[in-house]
């Protein structure tokens, strides 16, 4: 199995990274245990990937408003409507372990509105759906149903960045059949009860 | 988690079905440890559950043609572009255990294009997609096409009929919003390599 | 206009087929006047076809609820969105007769919206539409609207099965391009009004 | 079943038209034994009808080119497309006449690709629906299959005029909701053979 | 620039026009400097030119009713659905000059939902781009929608018919690729503000 | 028409921006005239404004590899797929400038299929458009086409990561309901030849 290419384009060598990003993808593979693919797809574009790295980050690491399962749940159900192996891979590995959940992810990703959401969930990602694949009709009626659902104005910036952001992400990931690390695929599953 | 119900159609309890029903789905639960949902939620209708299990057996236990992995396959892809819950992960833990290959599902799952298949799985997916969602415009260039990557006109039958039953099933399990049994979730996972 | 092909797949001689099938394809047989081309079109699979019948007549000639019109009604509208030839025109063919009604059939094929239906008929197409086209989208505010009509959950039921098996059997009718009998086209048409 | 509106706009008195859109409509309803219900749910609009007319006659009634059955083929396809009862009835009614065939409009109405069709027709109803449908699309890749397929350049522009003519009709009759006569059902349906 | 086609079909010679029709179109180039291509395109089917322009006046020069603003409004809204170059770029001008708003074509063409409209305009668009895109699913609801926005009935046949009249007018421009003049490409775009 | 809000999002004070960001606004501000809108848009949120332009200005001003003019028909093209007036508006005007075409831009907009493009630049958004609507069903034959019409490997990923990027800046325009500056609507335009 180790014989599929990582991304349809050219891989570069991360030794040849600047110092930054070198510093950056250590402290992740540290962290992770291997370095994900989407560094080794991105690093023959380093102004780019740097640019992704700090957009990302602006999105999903900012202090303050969704939580950081709630983001997970965002890209999975994005990055799912968009078909994006990659994304729904790694982030659904990320969504199992915030959300301390091994069944969400596939939920999310199957299908988001038979998912065990909550109402405040459901809203989040039927206002990032229609984002992701109906921009061009949100209008007030869509952010007075995120009022109602008890979010502010500024999370809602969230809810639509973080999905156009992956919509971005999701396109680049398609266009270029990045592969996700195997090692996603049984993150965060474990906590399972023993007996259905 | 085990609050959510199984089916937003009322349960009937399997000792009150007809004895053969009762010992078929004996033989299932005693095989893999559990009653899949989907018997608990057709079993208010006894009838139709025994010509449900009889097409489905006569299609994927059907001797010769396809594998069986191949056929699991046809039924993950066809069920993830019918967004049905229920038969992604459910289908997605047999095709794991019977193709021996534990990423393969969700492959197949989020984007079968993507996924890491032979070119005669891609020309049977290719097709089974079709039947699933424009089966109007197939014609004899989409036969044509399975002949030339090896396909025998009764693989040609199995390839597009499984789609059509599972056609039938992901839109019940979808209109009574049937729940997954949570031990589907990671069977057939394990044999997956230490390190990515 | 008869060497047309009834199928794009092998015929099988009826004569072949185990006595259980071939006497319940005589029944119908005596009663319209002539075999249904789907019996022929599928006889090379018996196990298949019993099923198929089966299943069919647990949903079509279940006693109570639905009546036979309203069911054939569900039959011709979802097979009308799924552009299948064979059962638009048989069970137009049926609707006509079981409804009494020489225009409806038409009506509900072409668009079933400006049909001359009662907003109970209205209701139930809706839905059964619906899980023909979107099923995964199917939520409660859908069975509420069928119990604001007057529908019980049982009928609910009925109606999305009867659309998710003839999803099937529409699937599998275009992938076979199979050839609906000429007698179809003209049963139940005659009691028209003289001048419109 | 006579109590439904023949239009949800007003209806005028066709006694009120300028004559010579009287004398027009008298011969038209001396021809086929009643006033078709297009011209009295446009009469309110003499100026639109007589336009109307003029367009239709130049497109349907144009010597020389395509044969009158082709003609009303091309209507009975795409307004097929369009979900257009008034059309598909009238039309499908007139096709039956013109091609001495009970059995085709019924046929292409439903799914014009699995018609018992000629290569030639085929290849016509391929552009006529691409004209309705994605006329954005349509380019000299187009234009080359008609030719290869016989049809002049003068044959290719009254496809894709009439096709695009009845897409107009179409959509008037579709938002006013405009009902066939009752006649149309039956017309031309009878030299069907005594047996299937 | 000058040598791009005006149409993929044969031009014919104005001067080979019946009378009226050279007249009318004289009528047209004398007050806007130039022969509108479309003009050209359709020459060599003078009846049919005929009729379009008949019908063309009856909608837009109906007196009463829609000021001529909305009306070219809805040509350029529909037509942008439909993405026709020709009526987008032609009529954007004259929406430009009969709005004196040297912004509000761009604007619409591109996305109406989110143009600078009054509500009485936003239900005038939302009407005729359904007729455009879904005129099958019109129904009582659209037009008391219209009722509440202050729309005549007589009034609400225009938006349709005038959505409808532009659907073959699009398709006619499509199929032969009809080029816009360039004068129309800064018709209406002077008194622009001099800073943003 | 200035008391039309910006963004439907809260405004923040450019001087409270970080100094860097300050800068390059005034850059952009001196050299055009005016600022952009989507700067004072996206102000609330300086990190996210930081990497969107570092993104932007990697793809967009990278040295080598496609023209300028190039990078910005491939803006107008996607973007206008996705119906974002703010970005089909702003980089109309810089296509036009960059093109020396007072007319591609408009051209492109309504429907690139048809405006005056060599096959080199058809090539170019036939893979752009793909990216941007069916990023899921890119595969190597699509690259092979960009070789056959001589891009290399490098200038693909440009395409398609432009593409992707402003895939992400339509859906934040979008959802934000940006609105372009008035100067941007006629910027470019006048070179235009005296007569059509």
């Amino acid at each position: 199995m180790s014989d599929h290419p990582i991304s349809s384009f050219p891989l570069a060598d991360l030794a040849g990274l600047p110092a930054d990003l070198q510093g950056r993808i250590s402290l992740i593979s540290d962290k992770s245990g291997f370095v994900p693919n989407v560094f080794l797809a991105m690093a023959h574009r380093p102004e780019e990937l740097r640019a992704f790295m700090d957009y990302h980050d602006a999105l999903m690491e900012r202090p303050g408003g969704l939580s950081k399962a709630e983001r997970e749940m965002i890209v999975v159900a994005t990055s799912a409507e968009n078909s994006c192996q990659y994304c729904v891979i790694a982030h659904g590995a990320i969504l199992r372990i915030r959300a301390r959940n091994p069944l969400i992810a596939d939920q999310v990703a199957v299908n988001w509105r038979k998912a065990d959401l909550t109402p405040r969930e459901r809203a989040m990602l039927t206002y990032a759906v229609k984002v992701a694949l109906q921009a061009e009709e949100v209008g007030p009626e869509d952010h007075a149903a995120l009022h109602a659902a008890g979010f502010t104005q500024d999370e809602m910036w969230d809810i639509g960045a973080i999905s156009a952001f992956f919509g971005m992400s999701n396109r680049i990931a398609n266009m270029a059949a990045i592969r996700p690390n195997e090692a996603f695929y049984l993150m965060g599953r474990s906590p399972l009860p023993a007996k259905a």
